[in-house]
């Protein structure tokens, strides 16, 4: 095939609050009500809102600002975002077979209760039942949106972390309804005793287990971690390039990728760099002539191993050309390329000429793997389709390894 | 010079309570009497403490046991921790000029009331005049024990960050007392609101400015910073990794390195490849046609290059030759070699084999540098008086570069 098979490792869809409303249990409607009409109130005093534009979009360059918007009035392409027609039309426009899809907030289509994403000002006292009715709703509306195009749409199913069996009984669900892109582990989750939970308690031992038996990947997503920083909203969403990966090491040396083995973890839009700091600064900590107690029976390999068979960045629109260069440190088959669409920081309505920085002059059988082959493999596409999908769609290799590795062939 | 002069970036000193008590102004005496009981009783208690080991050492493979308790039996050579002849004969017999010195606590030694490092079951409900009182009396040990070998430790001040003011007035004390080492970071700020703080509150900008003013770089260290984890220790030990660099992005994005430009940080004992990762993901983000308001006119460079001008890693012995390799990208500039004297988990008594291990076949000049020069620039120690001692116990260049590099020469 002269084509390459582009899968997005992360992209979003979000509803406006009308139509999520739909998909909301009956008895939360009316509390759900109130909320987004505090939401709405809130953020149509904003400038952004004012402008209709994604919030992000303010912090681009003139020249990205001009290019969205253009894409924006032209072919009403963000209406993807919750419309499943535009979206593959788009998808077809930017030769990309696949997509995993993540909830949203950058058109304020937050899901119920501002789940998901970090939404400060909504979260604070959300009750569980509240968390998890909206969870639920995103779940059922993502559930029909992604069954407009079969097999195209990779859903992430929103879950709370609060009861870990109901936990895995919504993984359960969310499988047999379609959503085959994992979960998202949840902003800022508390423990019973009012700390951050980092993920290394036995409690959520259902949780694994329910993801590694469904063969639900566990995703962590940029803006959807960390706690409460105060001051500057810049400082939080720059710790993204941490706090994505940070269960990592809980889930490492508590043993969960020791006792399973199928489970996959995907940290997204964050800084591919991360696993060259802690796989050698790991590996270098237990070779040192010393094994900590805790740890000796957790684990029975080198930590990088364990990164290397189980752990999967989707790069998105944070990954850089130097990440590339250093792909084999990081494992080129532990790359995923991402769009981000609909959002104004990914590659969205250029993936074709953003995607060409990245992978000129690499190989091709590396390109292939990071740009779709790997993304495949680990949320469990349908190979046969999404190859058949790319042999219509899809770039031409020479048009992203370009014309200096062509003249080396 | 055909001797190297090592100056270590992570050493370490503490006294017994019996000795700290001395230096604590005598209104706060009963209280401590009650708070040592209290932590001798729980230490007792432990299997470590009957063996009169450090805690870390049971962490430890049974040559490395074997071989630090030789050198504790034969030499006495831990006393060092707070007998300053015992310590510059060891200093003397590894080949060590000088050395920046942090608090302690492996002896269970730690300064009153369990300030500096992390001591969780006796930090929580401690006062702000306690805490200061036992910064204090830390302070004021230190800064005799540095005199008795004088220009060789860099003795590294401890304060509290609750009333910056405050906390500027120490560090002029510190400065003008001969604790040159600067200022440490302590463990687990909490904010008036309750929240942990991440530095980039403007109300801690006389804190930045008594450093700058005073020439008193800025230190974080392993164990002495992060939140309650709870569940397994080696979780908390093993983000060290991570909480010792986190304050340098808060200080970045609100400006500190870009107001302060004679600001130093220094990460300690902690992982070298850590700017791999934050350098690129930064840069990064910044360059893709994105500049977020905040950040705009907070910082005029790339945030790499306040790193390379501003940051220096203690690299200390969780340095691997994984990061010497990758000291281009780190910065030859930016890493300083340490040995963590007089912890398990560093290189004492065999700091020349371990040093070798690091630095074999590396040029000399880039070695000087690292194991050396770096260290001395940055905490502002004497120059003609370190290479006079080291001109006189310095290891061989050749000792440590090794043979490969003379048979090339």
């Amino acid at each position: 095939m002269d084509r390459l098979m582009m899968i997005s490792s992360d992209c979003h869809a979000g509803a406006p609050w009308y139509i999520y409303r739909k998909y909301l249990d009956p008895q939360y409607r009316e509390e759900y009500d109130r909320w987004s009409n505090a939401l709405l109130k809130s953020v149509l005093d904003e400038e952004s809102m004012k402008k209709q534009m994604p919030f992000q979009l303010e912090t681009m360059s003139a020249e990205r600002q001009k290019q969205y918007l253009t894409a924006m009035e032209e072919s009403m392409g963000h209406l993807g975002n919750w419309d499943p027609t535009v979206r593959a039309r788009e998808l077809d426009r930017e030769g990309i077979a696949g997509e995993v899809v993540f909830c949203d907030g950058s058109q304020k289509n937050y899901p119920p209760f501002g789940v998901g994403f970090v939404l400060r000002e909504f979260r604070q006292k959300l009750s569980y039942e509240l968390r998890l009715a909206g969870c639920r709703a995103h779940n059922r509306w993502l559930a029909e949106f992604v069954q407009s195009n079969p097999g195209r749409h990779a859903g992430v199913a929103l879950v709370t972390m609060d009861e870990p069996e109901d936990t895995a009984r919504e993984i359960a669900w969310a499988r047999e309804n379609g959503l085959f892109g994992g979960i998202m582990l949840p902003a800022l989750q508390l423990t019973h005793d009012g700390y951050e939970s980092f993920w290394h308690h036995p409690r959520y031992e259902p949780v694994w287990a329910a993801c590694q038996d469904y063969g639900m990947p566990m995703t962590t997503h940029a803006s959807a971690a960390g706690p409460d920083y105060g001051g500057p909203r810049n400082c939080a969403s720059l710790e993204n390039g941490f706090v994505t990966f940070r269960p990592f090491w809980f889930l490492l040396w508590s043993g969960v990728f020791e006792r399973y083995p199928g489970l996959k973890f995907c940290p997204t839009e964050s800084s591919g760099m991360a696993p060259l700091w802690f796989n050698g600064y790991f590996d270098g900590y237990l070779s040192k002539q010393r094994r900590p107690d805790q740890v000796k029976d957790a684990i029975s390999m080198k930590p990088s191993e364990y990164w290397h068979r189980q752990c999967f960045i989707g790069a998105s629109a944070h990954s850089s050309r130097m990440e590339i260069d250093f792909r084999e440190h990081i494992g080129v088959r532990n790359i995923m390329w991402g769009s981000d669409y609909p959002h104004p920081e990914g590659t969205w309505p250029v993936s074709g000429e953003r995607t060409r920085e990245l992978f000129e002059g690499v190989p091709e059988d590396e390109v292939r793997l990071m740009i779709g082959e790997n993304c495949a493999s680990v949320y469990g596409f349908d190979l046969p389709a999404m190859r058949e999908i790319a042999s219509r769609i899809g770039p031409k290799v020479s048009d992203i390894i370009g014309p200096v590795q062509n003249a080396a062939a």
